[in-house]
């Protein structure tokens, strides 16, 4: 198999694409895939500071690696989710990375904001621990990112990812997350900080090529919170769906953004306020962090 | 395990329903849950002509009994495709059921009306068999019922049937084809028949259990064209869905129903005419099946 650029040995067959890259070119797509998702959705700019969300795995190194090398002006932030060696390792990895490449960043620490780390919150709550960490972590980046003064937060979310929580909601048709479910999610309220999935267009296997041929030193294991998780049931699903139809996964999410999705966006918004404890964007008047945090003190009290 | 009715041994456990029944309350839970379907879609009257597609398979022909018993005012109305043994088979099955409950059975032949059985569309087509036969289908159940004076067909679909479609639909993203995924498709024209599925809340187990329980004769065997087809891989992934999380496919499709199906009805409708040729109800000058039937005759000419 022969590089569709220049013709030399091919490192990897694309099937979706119906295309075969060597390294070098492989290296090219990605961070053309990359500069499409952030013009196309119109992301941030050069000029804009850019927060990072990293989880020491390889989609958000990736990630961080790209916006780099284009020249952003980025930082890292990596939440501590205090989830045993996982948490310690992944932590070492985000630091790692960013000492090579010299860039800033920034550490927060789930049991100091929310009073436990994810085990103890999931004891506390008795509901699964990626609802508490899920809910901690969009929290925090938007608090870090409006702390920080930077008007959006980037997180590694690939296709893969996108794919299966669009297959999540479909099943069930929640019709709550189905507008939410975009590449870009713009700041509705002041308090609220541009929420942005540059490598929406690539997939899982391609960010691991691209991490590997890169040279990222990232975390292999997944969450061990993760087991069992219906994301990976979805997963599991969609691929043998890629297996029998290559494209079959693309087709399904991005025919979701520019067909069905416009349907979906509802003419009226919820309506915003800012929570009574902290300040932060609600729908209610207390926001779901602080009564989560309320509930993990009054627990350990 | 036992009846949710009358505490007797159960013979059928419904894991979707979180129930059981012994055989005559199953056989009034399914009788149940077709009135139900015809309540809520208003999907025809004591007082008018029902014309029921029935294909010898087990969802058609226990629709037809359910039917009958109802005291309804029904006529058969067999479409014999000419696909091999197959068709042979059925056809002698909606024969025998119509004569042991005397009721009225119409025969329309594809070979005569199209000018080829399906085997012959398939091959001057060049495209799936499924392709050919289902418009063929659609366009003489609706002649047929016009024909004759009758204002609704009704179709043996059942739960899993409308879920594995819906499936496909949500995978590309179908627009034109989600607003009419119904269980009742009001007749927009004057020469269109109502089309409804009074089996839609019916999973294919219970309606198998259904004709098993009621002895009911019928073709066991698969078309033989439905080999690979993509709807029984849909149905495939459904069914391990389901495993998992029992109800998955009643959620499916019922969340599409309530929920999201409104959100997809566009409020233009296509303009409809009568084909110049048959005066059958098509969008465009000629209708889809007039086309079809002038390749046929041109290729065997």
């Amino acid at each position: 198999m022969k590089c569709r650029k220049c013709g030399a040995a091919a490192a990897l067959e694309l099937r979706r694409h119906n295309a075969a890259f060597c390294a070098p070119d492989f290296l090219e797509f990605f961070r053309n895939q990359v500069r499409e998702a952030i013009r196309r959705y119109r992301m941030f700019t050069r000029e804009e500071r850019v927060l990072v969300a990293v989880s020491g795995g390889k989609d958000s190194l990736a990630l961080w690696d790209v916006l780099i090398d284009e020249g952003y002006d980025t930082t890292g932030l990596y939440l501590d989710l205090g989830i045993f060696d996982y948490s310690v390792e992944s932590k070492a990895k985000c630091q790692a990375f960013a000492a090579r490449r010299s860039v800033p960043l920034v550490i927060s620490t789930v049991a100091d904001e929310v009073g436990a780390p994810v085990p103890v919150i999931k004891q506390v709550t008795r509901r699964p621990a990626c609802s508490g960490c899920g809910l901690s972590k969009r929290y925090l980046m938007n608090r870090v990112a409006l702390d920080l003064g930077m008007p959006v937060v980037a997180t590694g979310h690939n296709l893969d990812d996108e794919a299966a929580t669009l297959f999540g909601s479909v099943m069930h048709w929640q019709m709550e997350a189905l507008p939410r479910q975009s590449p870009a999610l713009a700041a509705t309220h002041p308090r609220l900080a541009r929420r942005v999935k540059p490598l929406y267009r690539l997939s899982e296997r391609e960010t691991a090529a691209y991490a590997f041929l890169r040279r990222i030193d990232y975390i292999v294991e997944e969450c061990p919170f993760a087991v069992g998780a219906t994301s990976i049931a979805h997963k599991q699903v969609l691929d043998r769906m890629e297996d029998g139809a290559p494209g079959a996964k693309h087709n399904f999410l991005f025919g979701f953004l520019e067909k069905a999705r416009p349907v979906f966006e509802r003419a009226e918004g919820v309506e915003l306020h800012e929570c009574a404890r902290c300040g932060q964007v609600t729908s209610g008047t207390v926001c779901a962090f602080c009564k989560l945090s309320d509930q993990v003190k009054r627990a350990r009290a």
